[in-house]
């Protein structure tokens, strides 16, 4: 049995680009390796016409940062590419910074310093990788999930893309879409690794098995309970439908449609459920659904939105171009000194940020304020009660090198739902515009 | 330290949709779980606008068909999923059937059965959701990838793209672009787990983290020698470029330009190094590229490509939307029975599938022949010297659950090579078009 690609060990040190390492043998050569340094993990702007992103992917990152050791077998692959002084450090490699960030969960604006890692540049820098990796792919996803989720209103959504993304892709999407608000997946590794629910129906290829579709939800409903999905669409769906409430009863739970126009279908498998008495039997729609599709069936009698392609490919933006700078770094008297590329295209603010949601009258959010070197000041009022307290939005992840910023999946959750519901109304709005509030340098 | 979530185990049993495993435990209930059963993976279409696909992953879907067993902490958390009969029949499983499918790096076109899975629908339906995954996500990257390498022509383009996908998709999307004529790639674990050539040169942080730019670049030259490549773009590029090669002298490997117009920059850098004698200093460009930057560069004195975002996100097109569907199976008389979904809008044609590339004078393809149930004959007639023999396509790759059908990396990387140059000259073109053959159904 030759080398499982996808889950080699459980070392995170390789999923880093070579130059990498590159970089710290030199700094090491020109005694600048151990110069305290400020990184920055954030975006430069959202994805075209997108209102707003979703941090996710926190979780993840804190284990990659503990499970960053280069152990016997990552050290021997760096044969030939570092030299025995440089593997003799990695060897011994253990970030010891702070790192501070926005919560899982957490809504962000272009230029929001979702990350702030503080270390030596060497300990910091090796981190770039898969801090971004980890960051671009699972932010991403939440990002779409959560305009799915504000589109189905109070409609379940279930993540059912696995097959169309890399097959680790997809247990992180799984885990990403359930921090943006959706129920449950049809990922066993997300269920095994992460606790989200997991939950699936049946594929044509089970009704084609049969001789007959009534073998086939026979043998469904005979396993599984009249409580589960039985897929209408394989031949005719009015004649599956029938069939269906005739072999499970009117406490058959859910139908599910994959083809053709899903309102119009739906509208008819409706009535017929409910002439049929199965009046709480549920309709689940699938078939390459995005945000847009799911809001177009808010009118139709759906129950629930098997989602696929579109939210494990981030819905047209399958990355966030997050990008990792150098922002600060020690100087030769000791000081900490801001830095920025000089560059008119790629935009970068040096110094260290901190940041805060402003919130206004009601509580309602009215910029993403980042501070350059200092903490801005909160304007809130609450004593003449027209304005609400600002909310920090930096909370400690690592301190000197332990993790202590680990939530659960429930706290990302919670933290999603509370960040969107502060959001001016705008968030919900499914067409192209700009980032619902606009960020602002202070400091 | 807690599980990591991108790489826990061995087993890629669990990379698999909840639905699968409770199909076979109905199946059981139905004695349909035994029935022979052919399942093809295949694309309806190609990806709007695209001429041809490149199928990648195939090695890796061999891996995964290896390791795809139930061990005992996968077992464990199937509690709850499924009943306690399914979990004993799951600890024993081991796939026996028989795969064939295109070879690694080969070309593909709607309706190209890129695998033919038979076995007993239990055992063939539970590799459905990984198979899709890897085929999914590597051909997507290794499409683009190959439109990238025509377009650059002799020119190396090197695979920088980690740091804007998922950790391990990262690795996959590495290797999908080596099978696809990239000549090197940035990823560390690429280089550990399959033998891609690792490179990288350096970051905006590394100059920034200096109090000079000729510190950083003495630095790196000191480290990595005079063939490295210096980031010239930090600050000023035309006083850098007379920096690097103050400081690397005129054997200087190579400059990388990451910002602004790269062709008007790369003509100045160009003059600039063979005005200071570094005439054989080579030109980096890197920032954002796509295949249609790479063209429009053909003309600039650029010597290599780094790609990142457009090449790890399928330059448009992050999934192939390949699917895997029973074709035929074992009916009442133990006969093979085709079978397909009625639908209007998903095409699927029953049938077991046969495949071959129709050849025409000088060998150039003309049609891709997919026949149905049986093998289409060969229309090659080498005795007129009119027409060259077609091609078959599909090639053994598992055989009574052994793998027989491994190729190397470089096996793919030529047929790749030599797949696409037999192609239509239309192939190169990277303007939005038809399929530069058409798929013709025969049998």
């Amino acid at each position: 049995m030759s080398v499982v690609t996808s889950s080699p060990d459980t070392s995170t040190a390789l999923l880093t680009d070579h130059y990498e390492l590159t970089m710290v043998q030199a700094a090491r050569q020109s005694g600048t390796a151990d110069r305290r340094a400020v990184f920055e993990l954030f975006p430069r702007r959202l994805p075209e016409g997108r209102r707003y992103g979703v941090v996710a992917g926190v979780g993840r990152a804190l284990d990659a940062i503990e499970c960053f050791r280069f152990d016997a077998a990552s050290l021997a692959a760096l044969e030939g590419v570092v030299d025995a002084d440089l593997l003799d450090w990695l060897g011994s490699y253990r970030f010891s910074g702070d790192v501070w960030g926005y919560a899982e969960g957490e809504a962000y604006f272009p230029h929001s310093p979702l990350l702030v890692v503080e270390g030596t540049f060497a300990e910091a820098v090796l981190l770039e990788t898969v801090l971004l990796s980890i960051y671009n792919h699972d932010s991403a996803i939440a990002s779409a999930a959560s305009r799915m989720t504000l589109a189905a209103g109070d409609r379940p959504c279930i993540e059912m893309g696995s097959r169309r993304t890399h097959e680790e892709a997809a247990v992180a999407a799984a885990r990403a879409a359930y921090v943006a608000g959706f129920d449950a997946t049809s990922n066993l590794a997300a269920r095994a690794r992460h606790g989200v629910p997991s939950t699936g129906t049946s594929a044509h290829s089970f009704t084609l098995l049969h001789d007959a579709e009534a073998d086939a939800f026979r043998a469904q409903v005979q396993t599984l309970g009249v409580g589960t999905t039985l897929l209408v669409d394989t031949y005719d769906v009015a004649e599956a439908v029938a069939l269906a409430v005739e072999v499970a009863g009117t406490g058959l739970g859910a139908v599910r449609l994959d083809s053709g126009d899903l309102g119009e279908i739906a509208r008819e498998v409706r009535a017929q459920l409910d002439g049929l008495g199965a009046t709480g039997t549920r309709i689940v729609v699938t078939s390459d659904l995005d945000e847009h599709a799911i809001a177009a069936l808010a009118a139709a009698p759906v129950d629930a939105y098997g989602v696929g392609t579109q939210l494990v490919t981030g819905s047209g933006h399958p990355t966030c171009g997050f990008v990792y700078k150098l922002v600060a770094r020690e100087g030769e008297d000791n000081e900490l000194v801001s830095v920025a590329k000089k560059s008119l295209d790629k935009v970068s603010v040096g110094g260290r940020k901190y940041a805060l949601r402003r919130r206004g009258p009601s509580g309602v959010a009215e910029a993403e304020v980042v501070g350059i070197g200092e903490a801005p000041a909160d304007d809130g009022d609450p004593s003449t009660g027209l304005r609400t307290s600002d909310r920090p939005l930096l909370v400690p992840l690592v301190r000197a090198g332990e993790v202590v910023g680990r939530a659960t999946l429930e706290e990302a959750r919670a933290r999603h739902r509370a960040s969107v519901a502060e959001l001016p109304r705008a968030v919900t709005m499914m067409s192209a515009g700009e980032p619902v509030i606009p960020t602002v340098f202070a400091g």
